[in-house]
């Protein structure tokens, strides 16, 4: 005989993996976003996982950012893809001629960033994009079906949210305005900071930029407008008569249009123009949803208007705008506070205990209960007190049990296990009961 | 101003993208197998898409297998899952006590292997595997349940199968009765080209193998029995009194009540003593199916018993019985022959097209609309023409054109695209039909 090497069994670190109890709530939240996404006429792309490095990092030259996961094979250098934003610009650039523009499409899957592993991040994680891409032009009712889409979504979880939108030419606009143009890209990344580090510190930062106290002062006033649309629009739209100021302020105007006649609740949206986003495509409307009973959370929903998606690998020109939700890092949180609901551990609602030896006439029930409900018999070798005490540990919400005697009269008494209440009834009966809770 | 480089867009060799309107059909595909997964008590497992390399290569001491994508970081073999079983076998070792036993889980997700690209074989591809794991001992039931689950599958979609059963101690044991034990592996690998090499070529690659010519005719003869169950089993169970062949023969036995019970269609499903299934851990009821009308396909869904799933990973018994289906593949075939039903490009039931200015009279449709059915309002800033093209291009099913007297009589005149027919509705008369198609 052989001896075997058992090897301790573990997973790599920063990689989650849910008990199937918590899967089953992490798919139904998947299942909820598919579902508002396709409502609106969002079609699924699923990209490949791995892609290859000159595409993923164009923008780069190819140079490869050391967080992706990424190793040669053949002559080719080959990445998990780290986002599902690239893959979709490769896609469309690819099949422009084919698509219909605007062209809505979601994708939800998993994206891999090798970075250091601690608590709350993930190095594997599902992200629920929803992008619109235009050819040539996209009007900004775009923008608002977003931010319709992330209303939706949390609707659908029972989360209120903050929805937290702005419009990245008024900045664009007013560091032009106060002639402060070339530095802008600096000015924003400070800006970005406000809710962090507060105003003063943010002065302090402006003022090592080399920006005078008045324009710095001014900067930090418009960064902290927030509040309903109409009110921070008509208090900031006579600051400047610069072109992209105006377009800015125009866009929010029309943009405020829309979200009314997409019947956003006004209680989970409001413009607040201290939000700005990192990332650097953004060109015009930007929002961060946060959920204002727990603000530790931080950003649970993002995104923005995009100028051009794939300019990397098109001359086309193809504007867009998109949200994204990080769905693993979103239920983790609400797992830990306890905000995820209840749920079952079997996955079934009805479980049939064969009680002496009817296992054959427990299958025949199986499969006419599996055809509109989830059923399981309980066909493990164990004595029936354990199946009956398994039961109970499970949280099976139904039990039938099936003796000689259930088999000759086909009556079953439907056990409740909640109340512990019993019905004498027919599988037809049984059924009609099961199928309305 | 910058020039930039523009990459010619690229996906890699042997990964499957499909455009979106055919994606929606294989998400059909995955939700209509997880549906019947779930309804027979199965619960959703999804592990990480990277493991350690000495985890799922415990089985060979931790030599990584060529067409396996692996790659150092830091001090780790990491590598992409290659399937779902040795996954679930880690995770099974990891949790065992947190565990109800039988463990019923499905997993759906890509795997990977870097094969030689050539058509039909992909890189990634989608596996939807279910599994049925006991501590210590698993009923022949289990067994049973699998086949279930197969026919129901293919009878969601609509496709006519045959699924051969055999239960390989009948071999085992046949080989024994013959004093070939010592040969039982290689005999085994011969056999299973029966189907491709044919009976004359058996017998020459047996007697090869150094076997008698006479033995070779009687083990060409047994795995050449195929048909109904009863008669299979009544026509062979004298041919041995060999321990492990009496095993063989009691299981499908049992394996055929169960079947019974669980109402498959008899001519979806037959015992064919020629399936025997390559991979070496299978150690009882084994099965593949086909589609008879298609049998270049090759097997669609296969599967089977075996002793110990986690023998690397613990000391604890774990036997489990699993089928798995290559979903990728699959949906490839039935794309190519013109198999997969038809669907619409949008996506959308209905689409609103605007005509004047009265768009956010149309978004307030959607919004009312997109609760129930699938809805977009076709928002580009093409001319009211080309929108109407598009949709009919498109293939929408329905569309209203809202207008200055649509929104003040608040009547819409509701058109089937396909038959010409309009009607006019209020918006609530117009959800009431589309909702009942």
């Amino acid at each position: 005989m052989t001896t075997k090497n058992i090897i301790t069994p573990r997973k790599l670190a920063g990689f989650m993996e849910l008990m199937p109890s918590k899967q089953v709530l992490l798919d139904g939240m998947k299942r909820k976003i598919e579902k508002i996404y396709s409502s609106a006429g969002f079609m699924p792309l699923d990209t490949p996982v791995l892609e290859l490095g000159e595409i993923l990092f164009a923008k780069s030259g190819g140079s490869i950012d050391k967080e992706v996961y990424a190793f040669k094979r053949g002559d080719s250098e080959i990445c998990m893809r780290y986002d599902l934003t690239v893959p979709l610009a490769r896609f469309v650039a690819m099949n422009s001629d084919n698509l219909t523009f605007p062209f809505k499409r979601f994708q939800i899957g998993k994206v891999f960033r090798g970075e250091k592993a601690q608590k709350g991040r993930f190095r594997e994680f599902i992200q629920c994009d929803a992008d619109i891409i235009g050819l040539d032009e996209l009007p900004i009712v775009a923008d608002a079906e977003c931010l319709y889409l992330v209303d939706e979504i949390f609707k659908a979880f029972n989360l209120k949210i903050l929805n937290r939108v702005s419009n990245r030419n008024i900045l664009f606009g007013y560091c032009e305005e106060l002639n402060l143009k070339e530095k802008t890209s600096d000015i924003l990344i400070v800006l970005d900071k406000l809710d962090k580090i507060g105003g003063e510190n943010v002065l302090k930062c402006l003022s090592d930029l080399g920006i005078e106290v008045e324009k710095g002062e001014k900067l930090l006033a418009i960064t902290s407008k927030k509040g309903d649309f109409e009110d921070v629009i008509s208090s900031i739209e006579n600051l400047s008569q610069n072109e992209t100021f105006q377009k800015g302020v125009n866009e929010l105007k029309e943009l405020s249009s829309y979200i009314n006649a997409y019947g956003i609740d006004k209680n989970n949206i409001t413009l607040d123009l201290s939000i700005i986003r990192g990332h650097n495509y953004y060109t015009g409307t930007v929002f961060e949803a946060i959920i204002p009973s727990h603000p530790e959370f931080g950003t649970v929903a993002g995104g923005g208007r995009y100028d051009n998606l794939a300019e990397y690998f098109t001359d086309k020109k193809l504007p867009g705008v998109g949200l994204s939700i990080g769905l693993t890092r979103l239920f983790d949180l609400l797992d830990q506070n306890n905000m995820l609901p209840e749920f079952n551990e079997t996955n079934a609602t009805l479980e049939i205990i064969p009680l002496g030896d009817t296992l054959t006439d427990c299958i025949r029930l199986q499969s006419y209960f599996s055809k509109e409900i989830k059923c399981q018999v309980n066909y493990s070798a164990r004595s029936f007190k354990s199946k009956m005490k398994e039961a109970n540990k499970k949280g099976v919400p139904y039990i039938i049990v099936v003796g000689e005697n259930e088999v000759q009269s086909q009556q079953f008494a439907l056990k409740n296990m909640t109340t512990g209440q019993q019905n004498l009834l027919s599988k037809e009966e049984c059924l009609e009961k099961l199928k309305n809770i």
